[in-house]
């Protein structure tokens, strides 16, 4: 099943979508619960309870479409460095202050970024020169969280995921490295375009989606979940082993090779850019990139 | 002015404190604006209302006390090796991802908590062995923000925190080491002692503000706000530089020499322990230590 968050006579909605039939089915939630977007379905599943009615299918085309989760309640979990290709880039880039520790992880590395930086499709990415000059893209697949937990096992670990979506993980490589702990290079305002459908978790296969990233239609990032360095299970049993998981937590996984940064020399985005994130089965983010 | 978030008849509430009068006076809030706790007071000041009337004053001591902030609304900023000893003892501790970059860091160094790792005054900082072996405290002060903005001066930057409490950022050295971002070794459920009051920015001076801690009574910390290597002002500036601040976040400003892996060998904390943070002016901040 695949789902959207719009806007619909000015009031946020959620939907069920079906995109061959270009049709969507808004569901009975009350204002507060549709404010939450897809997030509102995943603590419902975790509660057990019924899936919302739908009302009548309106035209998907005529939906403006929101982020997937248009305000995640805690900071959005990231995964750093998490396939080869991309740890040995960064690790080569000079803008890594984990490098030290050696260019693939042995352990995920998990920072954060604030709710306030999503956007969704179509918003632009906002580079204001005077804070960065170095905005990078990062094409990602987000794990979105059903039933919460503590303690997770790698076994379970995948009857805790409600459903999937895609995350730009914006970077400014400059404040990354400057700051040496990423929150800041990773949580500059606009820095976390989401969307533009979440699935439930059994519309994706995680051992065969590819990913994929264009920047002004050239090809840029091109991978498959499957390479993964630590895989979904392993991220959401890390996690949760000290850390209680909440319905509606997102996880962005980590990026594959092909970013900027991995280019000599860098690559980076620029006003007038136009960024274009494919996951299988989930669609394609698209963002413009524009001056603060 | 001082301020407490308390449990009263079974509801939260935020109330006015006079600790030499032993009195505290219940703020007229409604049940939603007092689940934010002083957050709820930070937000009213941002938007220039008034401050909410007081009913009559009940003891103080008859009130159980919360973290004032009991569930922030995003992850709390966290501001790390911001004192130059503790950077020193904490790059020598063999724990330090950002050792490469230098002992003493050439920009602020910003990560974050989950909001649900916050706990109260009393409540027990829970010590999981199977996931962690090298729980650590860290006293430290914590602004309140009040008008939130971006682009946010040095010299204006005062004018945008509303008050100022107590965090223990409560660490788990070996996560912290293994992760190389420092999200999952500082958010551990639990790991947010706040209180046990706030006061307005009025009521403290950052120039000489005391801060120390000490576990079982014996003196762990002892250093003054003035020795901070990153003022108040430049984190906020550093801060919204890039990301909009919000009436109500929490900027804990990291902590002085004297944690426990500046031990050789390390004095962490173990179950029965008690430790007790206490900055000039604000009061202690009191939690035993537990097994999880």
């Amino acid at each position: 099943m695949m789902y959207a968050t719009v806007r619909l006579d000015g009031s946020v909605v959620v939907a069920r979508v079906d995109r061959d039939a270009g049709l969507a089915w808004p569901l009975a939630l009350d204002p507060g619960e549709a404010a939450l977007g897809v997030a509102a379905l995943a603590r419902r599943a975790a509660e057990g309870q019924a899936a919302p009615a739908e009302r009548d299918a309106v035209p998907l085309a005529s939906l403006a479409l929101l982020a997937p989760v248009p305000r995640p309640a805690r900071n959005i979990f990231c995964v750093g460095k998490n396939y080869h290709e991309h740890a040995e880039e960064f690790a080569r880039s000079g803008f890594d202050s984990s490098a030290a520790a050696g260019a693939v992880p042995k352990a995920p590395i998990i920072f954060s970024k604030v709710p306030e930086s999503v956007i969704g499709p179509g918003e632009t990415i906002r580079i204001n020169a005077s804070v960065s000059m170095a905005v990078d893209y990062e094409a990602e697949l987000a794990v979105i969280i059903g039933r919460g937990g503590r303690g997770i096992s790698r076994d379970r670990a995948l009857d805790h995921v409600w459903g999937y979506t895609i995350v730009n993980d914006v970077t400014a490589r400059d404040l990354q490295g400057r700051h040496s702990q990423w929150l800041i290079g990773k949580s500059q305002d606009t820095f976390c375009p989401m969307g533009p459908f979440a699935v439930t978790a059994d519309s994706l296969d995680l051992a065969d989606t590819a990913i994929t990233c264009e920047v002004n239609g050239e090809p840029r990032q091109a991978s498959n979940t499957k390479l993964l360095i630590f895989d979904v299970p392993t991220l959401i049993a890390t996690l949760s082993a000290g850390i209680t998981l909440m319905p509606g937590d997102v996880i962005a996984t980590g990026t594959p090779a092909g970013v900027g940064i991995g280019f000599d020399p860098p690559r980076y985005l620029k006003p007038g850019d136009v960024v274009r994130v494919t996951v299988g089965g989930i669609g394609t983010l698209e963002n413009p990139v524009g001056a603060a």
